[in-house]
């Protein structure tokens, strides 16, 4: 079994894979999001593990954009608790530490952290990229925010971990493939639509699934290529398009929807 | 009349104040957005100005989540049509180009263009930004891409104006301010609130607008901080609160929004 994910050995995306699929896995590392999904496409992969959302930095927007260009089917889902550590060279002690470089993004979630211990965040790339910068610097004075995994990988020392202020720190992760599954346990399904520009056209797409008692768990918006302030929106509900109610539900959206498209039914994450 | 604004002198941001205001107006540069919304609010800037959503590139989170934050009251809109230009020091050739700088954004606004002439794109922090940076290096290989504003003043030379690969390119920005308005003219209202966690709830919620044939122009989740997989809702919404009919809509909303808050009507942009 081959997963691709962004990002560098060490990276959060493939700690969430390895807490999916088991120990066995083998990883590829892609240098882009744009990379992973064609990775996926091309089979390089068997499937793919891209973060969607962040229960503090909220939805991954880019990988909305490259669900719809790409023709890949959500086949799973998978919520990643992270935990940040501060990772430095081997023996340097937590006053010796002046400046923490990660992705800007974990800087933020340990701002807090950070501020209390007067260290200087400063932006880089990314999280496991941030561990192997600083292996290469030799800096003692700096410290590297990223994953337990990828601390290990380099060798270098968790000086503290669970550093991020906030301990509901959760990302979704959707496991991509190029066919789609008939989900046998509880399932959700997540569905892109476009609508006709007038008033209430999304209340009424919304009856569709409110009028059956099909419980949307996400709505996201994002713009509509071409036609300035107009949407495309997608929807998460409970629920597999082998269902019949939701069958129907999706039937009758079909009726106003300019465009309807199924990304996949998954066994929904518990 | 003094308005604040994000970035450096010459960003897309001072342009849109000074085609709202006119050219008498005293603009306020401020390192971030919290920087920003921070000098509104010590009335520092009698106003500011930040940018909340790109018809390609979709909503600007952070403005979302300060708006939350701070107190302010958004008292205008302002739809600004981004024009990128190419932009070296004097006398360079095209030809001579081999590296092109500006913010991520607008390098990827320019990325079909780029890869015809075929320039490299290297990300810096600012449009504005890359004009005083490639003036300060003297480099005769790089451009910059920014404003035509940008251009002039830095005296740099413009090789070519409109190089985004799509013209259909505006930014809408809010105005904003420490009391609220009474909008004269047709007007637009935004309100952020939040729901239950429970089947049906956005759907009833829009409800109070869709059976009022009041006209939404824009819904946006973002997380809800602690909650995981809970959102806030922001809508933007045609009228005035001082209009009768949306006063009830939001009287009603009010019965079932665990939070509502109006962050203000102002004239809505034509």
């Amino acid at each position: 079994m081959k997963v691709a994910f962004q990002g560098e050995h060490g990276a959060y995306s493939e700690q969430a894979i390895f807490e999916y699929f088991g120990k066995d896995v083998e990883t590829i590392p892609c240098e882009s999001f744009d990379a992973l999904f064609d990775a996926v496409a091309s089979k390089n992969g068997e499937a793919g593990f891209a973060p969607i959302e962040n229960s503090l930095a909220g939805s991954i927007h880019q990988n909305y954009d490259l669900l719809l260009r790409h023709n890949l089917h959500i086949v799973g889902e998978y919520f990643l608790r992270v935990r940040h550590c501060l990772i430095t060279l081997p023996d340097v002690k937590k006053e010796e530490i002046k400046k923490a470089i990660s992705h800007p993004q974990a800087l933020g979630q340990c701002a807090n952290y950070l501020r209390n211990l007067g260290i200087k965040p400063e932006s880089v790339y990314d999280t496991a990229g941030s561990v192997k910068m600083l292996k290469e610097s030799g800096a003692r004075d700096t410290a590297a925010i990223a994953s337990k995994r990828a601390a290990e990988l380099y060798g270098m020392q968790i000086v503290e971990e669970g550093i991020e202020d906030n301990t509901e720190n959760f990302t979704r992760f959707l496991c991509l493939g190029t066919e789609s599954i008939v989900p046998k346990e509880e399932a959700k399904t997540s569905i892109v639509f476009t609508l006709k520009n007038q008033p209430g056209a999304l209340y009424k797409a919304l009856s569709v699934f409110a009028l059956r008692d099909i419980d949307l768990t996400k709505i996201e918006s994002r713009p509509l290529q071409g036609k300035p302030w107009e949407y495309l929106f997608y929807i998460d509900f409970i629920g597999s398009t082998h269902d019949e109610i939701c069958k129907k539900a999706l039937e009758n959206l079909g009726e106003y929807a300019l465009m309807l498209r199924v990304l996949g039914s998954y066994p929904r994450f518990k």
